[in-house]
């Protein structure tokens, strides 16, 4: 395969949802994204139940997930203490967000990026690279989030025994030249360990960025099926970029992403079943026969 | 200036909207887009009224649209009729469809792709530079269309006496990497005449298709405000790409567009209260302050 597309739905998604979704049914549509040939997914948040009752079943959702041949089960997790849960459940890697953003920083897991990076370097203490702890560093695109800066807090990641650090653009304020120009230099900066581009399509520039992030040779990318949990401001104003609309880009540009668009596709009627009101999005979706 | 947007609402969007926009209301509009910037628009098609009622008061709203300062009048022509209500209009370009997809040539304008040329040299040598002779090459992208012919049907309009030859994606079908091998194709088959790209959003894929023709050196858009005339299959799939979503784009690339943003998202209020019930598309609008 050319491209690694990582979907985060069932964890960024359904975060952001109006409603949760029951256990069950997060399972049918996890193993129906995996049978579309999606390789690797984000099950869920290893975060209290207290802060994000709709993340409480993660460990049991993983724990599921690994029972499919030949997927790739990621959760996201803050902390230490999701770490000890991502070990128990089984994942094979743990996403852990340390953002550029101090403001971010405090407001999303209430540390500082230093305090971030420690709770990295204690994890991967403890992992001993099973899981494999990954990084995405948010707001890594923001005005108050200097190019030294995130690049220093990307070394520093590295240092800390992060398998792979990528660039998410948490509040879609990203522009392709900007991308192309940081993706490019993070490369330069920490070599092979330079992990996914994860793009919000706030304001539209979703796939904008995904062609700037392939001319800068990224290869893997996190999309989220009909584009769910955004918080639309218009028609359109979806939150992560739509898994459907990047695996048909992909593919015509003569990429291979390994997916099957008709089974993926076929994947929505889950959600149209489980999320009855919310919102699903996409283009590609209204024109494929 | 490094980039000319080239705004088509006025044609490609009330072409295709719900219901017809008033004379008024299309000069008002067009005054509002000029005011915040646009350079150019192609404010209506001066085709058969029987065909497209909607379009019926080309030639008013060309002659109104001339009394703008600075603004460069567009109007399509389909053939040399056209043209001649062009010259009395006293616009100062011309835009020739010319379908490279035999099908769609017969189906739009009622010619084969030669007979359209043909139409492009008798109409180039009745204007005499004045106005100036362009043309988008329609369904560039598509399937049934070989870049060869493509690029011989861009030589042959060349030969015909357009100025310019831009290229298509009237059915959205076209992906990054297609874009940039045929515009820089394009470039070396005419040079200095290689025109706009014109970009539909129906596969979401339209800013990404932007972001390969500027590497292909395409300095030319074509865009329509709130991606006006779009027939959507799905929410958020618009027609043309949204002009404030490419604008935001450019600008934040560092690229100079003329356009003041703030300005152009207020023109979308007349469109609300001319077109009651269309839906207007765009992302930067909601996050606009």
């Amino acid at each position: 395969m050319d491209i690694l597309i990582s979907e985060v739905g069932p964890r960024d998604g359904l975060q952001n949802a109006k409603r949760a979704m029951a256990t069950a049914d997060k399972h049918r549509w996890i193993a129906a994204l995996a049978a579309a040939g999606l390789r690797e997914i984000e099950v869920g948040s290893l975060v209290s139940p207290k802060l994000l009752p709709q993340m409480a079943d993660t460990d049991e959702v993983a724990r599921q997930a690994r029972q499919i041949d030949g997927l790739t089960v990621l959760a996201l997790a803050p902390n230490l203490k999701g770490a000890e849960r991502g070990i128990a459940a089984g994942v094979h890697k743990l996403n852990f967000p340390v953002s550029a953003s101090r403001t971010h920083s405090m407001a999303n897991i209430r540390m500082t990026p230093e305090q971030a990076v420690e709770q990295v370097r204690q994890s991967a203490e403890l992992c001993k690279g099973n899981p494999v702890v990954e990084v995405g560093i948010s707001t890594a695109f923001d005005a108050d989030a200097s190019e030294d800066w995130v690049m220093q807090l990307a070394a520093d990641l590295v240092a800390a025994g992060a398998a792979s650090v990528g660039l998410s653009d948490t509040t879609g304020v990203a522009n392709p030249a900007q991308v192309k120009r940081m993706f490019i230099r993070l490369r330069r900066e920490i070599g092979d360990r330079a992990g996914a581009a994860h793009f919000h399509n706030t304001r539209g520039q979703g796939l904008a960025n995904v062609v700037a992030a392939l001319d800068a040779g990224v290869t893997t990318f996190d999309a989220s099926q009909a584009g769910l949990g955004g918080c639309p401001y218009a028609p359109g104003a979806t939150g992560n970029i739509v898994t459907e609309d990047l695996v048909w880009m992909l593919e015509s540009m003569g990429l291979r992403t390994g997916i099957d668009l008709g089974l993926l596709i076929a994947a929505r009627a889950i959600l149209a079943e489980a999320l009855p009101g919310e919102a699903l999005y996409g283009h590609v979706v209204g024109t494929f026969q």
